[in-house]
């Protein structure tokens, strides 16, 4: 395609923005048409993609990470033939699959969820780590960034993650249109200032006008043939380009045009040139997963063991039997115990060092290709990663996250390395998975189990040594639970999980032995809940005390509950958990202090069991 | 103090980290060992801190960002006087206020707690901005960082925003002992890498070796007397500096010395020095308030308000009746309306880009200094500094956040923006409230409200106009509700905030045209919840339905359970709340997807009614 055909693509990708934002009433066209010679020039001459075989091997894969800007994005769909012109006009709507920011729940082509700026460049260098070290298909991750993100530390995480690994087969495309929501961005059309940042971090850099084709032709061959390290493309963009009364004016962000018409007339017209997008070249399928024969550890009943060491044990058996198993930690893999894996299948391990919002999103970009990533870290830790956690769901991603140091439980460290908030965070994650085993062999199992399902699920493991309670033979489904005491005369049920349940066994004993008889249930599946033994213990014993290291709210009681939300009548209930903030002290103090404890347990127990009225 | 002295103090400093690391049986002593010449000499010759008044507002503030270097931190208390040798022997023992990571809950001397790593720079940017364009009486703000922690993002968001601020009276210290917790970091001892970075982010940069005194002196001094940018001083070290068995060795991170007695004796055996801090120049009390009539908005009933247009005028007007409120947001003012505080105190607005973390450590430096901060972004974006929010709370910060945008309401931008967690995570803070608003007088009332709490207060706005339901002169305490329908014939009690009260009053209509009476309860104040009207509503009704926009974990229906989870009998309850995951739609058609509009609340609380049982 020449140059004169590029411009035109160009316009009519910007036509086709104005009136897409015009037809839903809302959206972003100005941000579209900053962009548009960006896109253009990509679509058509450099992309290798087969848009009716997006799982195609070969594919490069494109990320917006500016993902306000999908009136563009959706254009090139429809220049590239992928939508049509009707579907186009659906824009924003009920139903459709064109949403106001673009997702891979709805759309085959698009590889991660944006809309929180500062991601797609952090994803993308996770589709180009899988690209570089384990996929070795050759695809290019191109990434079409917005200038007002770059203020995101999660930007300089990816910047940093991307050079240290060499990933030359990805390109940062930065379109510094100057405007961002309310008004200029700090450094306006300096891209100097933005190249001098991208080199110290490692990237090689070229300053464009990025509404010249000819520039943005070059500058993309030139980031095709730079080796060894990653290339942004610093494009000086007018936002609104092309319609006067919009053009590098503040105060019109994610506003239609107040005169589509007019504009579209300014731009030369309604356009219906169609591009053939380049072919990706043949590939093998991805990683033909091995799958052998699966090992895990065997813990012996009455040892003692962490669920971390267990977690990590467990992941590497794993890695043994199943190739498409990738692990990523934040330098902290001696704690978590991700090292194991780490040690015996390097290949297929990411140190991301401190940075868990990279973390998160390395593993996102792997998932995107097909590899199912573990990614540990302190629990406490993972909160920093919330936004891609939840970011994650919205994509549908699956991933499995592995918070250790879990509770008040950890002792010395204090407060600051606590996963005090987790289960909350976690459960709240659209259709997440969470899973808190209290022994080794349950650890082992649900490792292993949460490789297989959908979304976000999220193992929770302690830091101390626990004994173990189950053989190794045992079964732990995901929506189950394990009855651990249960009698006829049961006048109380203790819910626990985790270092918890251990305290409530020894609670049970000491009530057992006042002639109070207590059922214990072990709650691994924090969500979802085992309704149906919950319910059950519910209407035997009449009531029931749930016990936690976390925080009241959200956690495990909240989540006891979920069993009664339905209308029907619900037990007396009684909710311990850690209400304190605690400092410094021994794990057995912490356990105390924090009133989650055996004898906490039991004093509470007495109370609402004395207090009792018949079920 | 001269050279030799000063080498002594800093033996002094290690002999003392191995021993109180030692005496605790756990710890960071190598951690400290290697930043002990940069901490002496701070000590000795250039902080300006005034021990027994911790409160002087010409205090030269230190942060210790690598907060796991305790040790190093309270050996310099001993060393100048501010704890005892008896103490110092406490750390990290149940009661001690030498905690693991030190916090201000525990300590007057420290300014914010750390030990999740990367946040003790950016906090540490918001105290100098404080200094800068607020207090002005020049004290100057020294953060020790560790190298490891540059991984983290927040910390290139807080290079950004300090040099974007010219903030001369901030200078980042970072220990570069080329080991973090696992092994070495990305770039070990090439102090070059990180001095281009901070270049490139607009610092003066000085490099050094860590372990000669003169050499960190004339930094310090340097870094003095730099202006119009902030400085970083490169100390090249050694972790475990001094004693050859843990010296720049491996794996022998947060271990005490094996062999203390040894260890102390290589490095010159016990010492006492004592430390004459120089003191503070005399200066006038921090921000003298200004408190003047409050005038808040008032809005007529039936009108239709967005919550978050009532939040951003209010804002201002508390803004003129009190001189200590300052104002941050994250590049979204004209959304979340604190654009309306911005422009009537443009002295005491902070514009923090797109960079959230940023945001909310700016705000707990600003808090540290007194000052009464209010951080607004989307509440979805809150989640970006999740971590953040938590470290506040161990610090005992009072902060005021406030999250625009909640909830699938928000219509056609689709999930990427929606606050659909947010109440869940803001609930799981420690000792945090939470409050969530109908209407636009009720908006205004919390918002001057809540300025006067303690701890982490959060706000949810709405983005779409709302009818005014109450009077400008209604009272809205914290901890309380309001119960807008109610009959002696009540069967149902529905509890809704925000959005979801103009449904639920919209159901009420509906059921009682059905011969269904229904209390309805508008909770306001999600945490702390008033008990006493839900627990009321309970006997009264015999059975509850809540309604929120917001995912069904952790949000409205949990806290309203908070009420009723302390053995007593529990009421019948359904809870309604967004379970599916929403697209692109207008804010009706979401209401209606996610079932939490008022046909749902009729259907569900027909149900409910049709099967209740006596209460």
């Amino acid at each position: 395609m020449n140059s004169r055909r590029l411009s035109e693509l160009a316009q009519q990708l910007r036509v086709d923005s104005v009136r897409a934002s015009g037809a839903a009433g809302s959206g972003h066209p100005t941000s579209s048409m900053s962009a548009a010679e960006l896109m253009a020039v990509l679509l058509a001459k450099h992309l290798r993609y087969d848009f009716e075989r997006p799982q195609h091997p070969g594919n490069d894969r494109f990320v917006l990470s500016k993902g306000h800007a999908s009136p563009l994005l959706y254009s090139a769909y429809k220049a590239a033939g992928a939508i049509s012109e009707t579907e186009l006009m659906t824009f924003r709507k009920l139903g459709s699959r064109l949403e106001g920011h673009p997702t891979p729940r709805r759309l085959p082509w698009v590889e991660t969820a944006t809309g929180s700026l500062g991601q797609g460049l952090p994803v993308g260098v996770g589709i180009a780590l899988a690209g570089k070290r384990l996929d070795r298909t050759g695809y290019r991750v191109w990434v079409l960034c917005g200038d007002s993100e770059l203020a995101e530390g999660s930007v300089w995480e990816a910047a940093e993650h991307a050079s240290y690994e060499h990933l030359d087969n990805l390109t940062a495309i930065v379109d510094v249109n100057r405007l961002g929501q309310r008004g200029p961005t700090r450094h306006g059309h300096d891209l100097d200032a933005y190249a001098r940042r991208f080199a110290a971090f490692g990237w090689h850099t070229v300053e464009i006008d990025g509404h010249d084709v000819d520039a943005v032709d070059r500058a993309y061959a030139e980031a095709e043939s730079t080796k060894g390290q990653p290339t942004v493309i610093l494009a000086r963009t007018l936002k609104g380009k092309g319609v006067e009364a919009v053009q590098d004016r503040e105060g019109l962000h994610g506003k239609p045009l107040k005169d589509a018409d007019g504009a579209i007339a300014e731009l030369g017209g309604v356009r219906d040139l169609r591009v053939e997008v380049r072919q990706p070249p043949a590939a093998r399928m991805l990683h033909a997963v091995r799958t052998g024969h699966l090992e895990l550890p065997r813990f012996e009943i009455g040892d003692e063991v962490a669920t971390r060491d267990a977690f990590g044990q467990a992941l590497a058996a794993l890695g043994d039997a199943r190739g498409d198993i990738v692990a990523l930690d934040g330098e902290v893999g001696d704690s978590t115990r991700a090292e194991f894996f780490a040690k015996e299948h390097p290949e297929r391990f990411f140190e991301c060092y401190i940075a868990e919002q990279q973390l998160v999103a390395a593993a996102v970009g792997l998932a995107a290709r097909g590899w199912v990533p573990y990614v540990s870290t302190f629990a406490a830790f993972l909160s920093r990663a919330h936004d891609f956690v939840r970011m994650a769901a919205v994509s549908g991603s699956g991933l499995n996250l592995v918070g250790s140091h879990a509770g008040s439980a950890i002792g010395q460290d204090g407060p600051s390395q606590m996963g005090l908030e987790d289960l909350a965070m976690m459960r709240a994650v659209h259709d997440s998975t969470v899973l808190y085993p209290c022994d080794a062999n349950q650890t082992a199992k649900l490792v292993s189990t949460m490789a297989g399902l959908e979304g976000i699920r999220y193992l929770r493991t302690s830091r101390g040594a626990l004994p173990v309670l189950y053989s190794p033979t045992e079964e732990f489904p995901v929506g189950g639970s394990k009855v651990l005491r249960a009698s006829d005369t049961d006048r109380l049920t203790v819910v626990a999980a985790g270092v918890t349940v251990h305290e409530a066994l020894k609670a049970a004993e000491a009530l057992d032995a006042e002639g109070i008889q207590v059922r214990v249930i072990d709650l691994y599946s924090v969500k979802p809940v085992d309704r149906r033994t919950l319910r059950e213990a519910a209407e035997r014993t009449g009531c029931i005390l749930t016990v936690e290291d976390h925080h009241e709210e959200g956690g495990l009681g909240d989540a006891v509950l979920d069993a009664f939300l339905d209308g029907r009548p619900v037990p007396r209930l009684v909710r311990l958990a850690v209400r304190t903030m605690p400092g410094s002290a021994s794990p057995e103090e912490q356990l105390r202090e924090a009133g989650v404890d055996a004898e906490a347990i039991a004093v509470a127990g007495r109370l609402l069991v004395e207090h009792a009225i018949a079920p």
